[in-house]
């Protein structure tokens, strides 16, 4: 595949409704970087299984899928009471709710959903689905803004010409637009900056080999893959001068849950000095958790780490395997968390409450 | 493959010389754990890609193979004066040498046969190429003895039940017996001890999953394969008391080179208080290198990391590969080296030259 035909896909959106609001519209993320297949999903079973397999996956698109995915199922409900329609919406909301348990925009966004037909019970059900759609809409419009600012207040961290490691896919493949953690690195594309940007291939889904490699490589990023492995040596050569990561919930104190290696390669980053960055939407952090142990960590099926991609078995028959999806970063491993409203630094305690008084004062306006 | 059928494979020879001291036998150690397939290997060409290869691997093993396979070589010449036997030997001597960069134990096996061609100038070309025979069954006999007091030394360092974390494989398959990193782990089974061990999968060409895990599950050791961006949760949990590695090369100063990794696992055991273990015979220590940074690092070609095992694409077509084969391991984050002469501890440059010491006594009675 040719750097233009790379191009050319990423001109598809992540995650979307079709043209008639009745089918969610992905890219396969499992199929990629190898073929390039766009799902059009209708049914309930094949939304939360989407979400399920990794075929949309990060946490603020898999927020946006589910959004887009309550709403399909809430325009479907043949109800004429509001309680009838009520139950039958909070059915489908929690079938959807179950689909991944670390990411905590998926219950979000779905929590948001729920809030406009609570609010909303008086209106007539056209009314109220017609909200609903018009929520899905905002929480992707919002996510395309979130990421920008998270873009802007990351390039603020790094100069033309840096040495960025990542972790796993925080870019455009995980988010409605420009990612979180990769934000930084296409704002300044757009501004005709250059950075080497060092991609963990991030076992077991390869998700920075397959999606991170292949969004930079499409943008004209200077991208090199690494195995996981490798980031100490890569970080010891003095090549790397930032690590951004994404994340998947930040408790209160900071600490930050994301893809399975990440805690690794924040104590490799704080042994060399290089300094350590986690970025995510608001929406990603739950100030309800007060630390990184109380995340549940999703335990995913051992084939996986056993077989190369589902193809052939590469450890013995019956020895046992750990596959957690995700770790967390200590907060004193934190140079800082970058969002939407502004870059948080230690002590987070302090920090992450002041984002969202800036939230709040932003959304008053 | 059943626990038994694995066991029974177990018990061939990870390198040997045929009944007709004709070829060098080896398993293909690139087909394992799905395929057992013994090769029989005569041309040089061929052992200098067994090597290259990785089929036969492990910094012993490729001591001994190496030994015998400039023995083949040895054998082979026509010669009919010193000089021209030497000339040829030392040809063949430096093809093999040259196949492999970083274990220095491969150039120490090739530069102790040369040495019996060179001490016995006086001899009878037949005489000579008997005792470079025995010399080479010599260094194999050694390798074993060696894993054995290296596995004596490691065991006195854990107790019954505790949980061990290893990288890549340093053991019976990289060496004539028991290995050096899971001598520990194979003599205390013998004495009826039980350890709980985790193996990181070691990408790209995964010896963890394929090779330590099929060794140790071959002995009935408790055995968990992760991949190595999950070692950090792992230790984080408290479920690893010690980590042992092998080592390809040990700089003066204790810097230890070994599998690409090696370092992140170190930097990551000093951050959870682990108390990491470096294991190899003294052939692996180099005195004349004074630091790690002095050691060759072996570059490989990128689709070992962009293709899972030689199948499917996982990176995109174009992006740059970074895959060095060794790392080192900082002196700072060793607790000790285990070798066949005792255990040096901190600072290294004392304590491996009385190692030195301590072997030379042994080898004056």
């Amino acid at each position: 595949m040719s750097q233009d035909s790379v191009k050319n896909i990423m001109s598809y959106e992540t995650v979307a409704l079709d043209d008639e609001n009745s089918a969610l519209v992905i890219i396969d993320q499992t199929k990629l970087p190898g073929k390039v297949e766009i799902l059009h999903l209708t049914e309930q079973k094949d939304i939360w299984n989407a979400i399920y397999l990794l075929q949309v996956r990060g946490a603020p698109a898999i927020g946006v899928a589910a959004a887009f995915g309550v709403y399909l199922a809430a325009k479907r409900i043949e109800a004429t009471s509001y309680d009838s329609f009520y139950a039958q919406f909070l059915a489908a909301k929690e079938y959807l709710d179950s689909s991944r348990p670390t990411a905590v925009n998926l219950s979000w966004a779905l929590r948001r959903m729920e809030r406009v037909v609570l609010e909303n019970a008086n209106k007539s059900i056209p009314e109220i689905k017609e909200l609903l759609h018009q929520e899905s809409v905002a929480i992707k419009d919002e996510d395309v803004w979130m990421c920008r600012q998270i873009g802007e207040y990351g390039l603020s961290l790094i100069k033309d010409g840096d040495g960025i490691l990542t972790h796993c896919n925080a870019g455009q493949l995980a988010t409605s637009k420009y990612g979180t953690a990769l934000a930084p690195i296409h704002l300044g594309r757009e501004r005709g900056m250059n950075f080497k940007v060092f991609t963990d291939e991030t076992r077991p889904l390869l998700q920075g080999a397959r999606l991170s490699a292949f969004e930079l490589f499409a943008d004209g990023v200077d991208t090199t893959v690494i195995c996981d492995n490798m980031a100490s040596q890569v970080m010891k050569n003095g090549w790397v001068q930032a690590v951004f990561v994404g994340c998947d919930r930040v408790a209160a104190n900071g600490d930050a849950c994301n893809k399975i290696g990440t805690s690794g390669v924040a104590i490799l980053a704080k042994y060399y000095g290089i300094p350590f960055y986690v970025c995510g939407p608001t929406s990603t952090i739950d100030m309800s958790v007060a630390r990184g142990e109380d995340i549940p960590i999703e335990q995913r099926p051992a084939h996986e780490v056993t077989e190369m991609w589902y193809q052939q078995r590469m450890a013995p028959e019956g020895v046992n395997v750990y596959n957690p999806a995700f770790d967390f970063a200590d907060h004193e491993l934190i140079t800082a968390i970058i969002t939407e409203y502004g870059i948080a630094r230690p002590p987070f305690t302090e920090s992450l409450k002041e984002i969202f008084r800036k939230k709040q004062e932003a959304q008053k306006k």
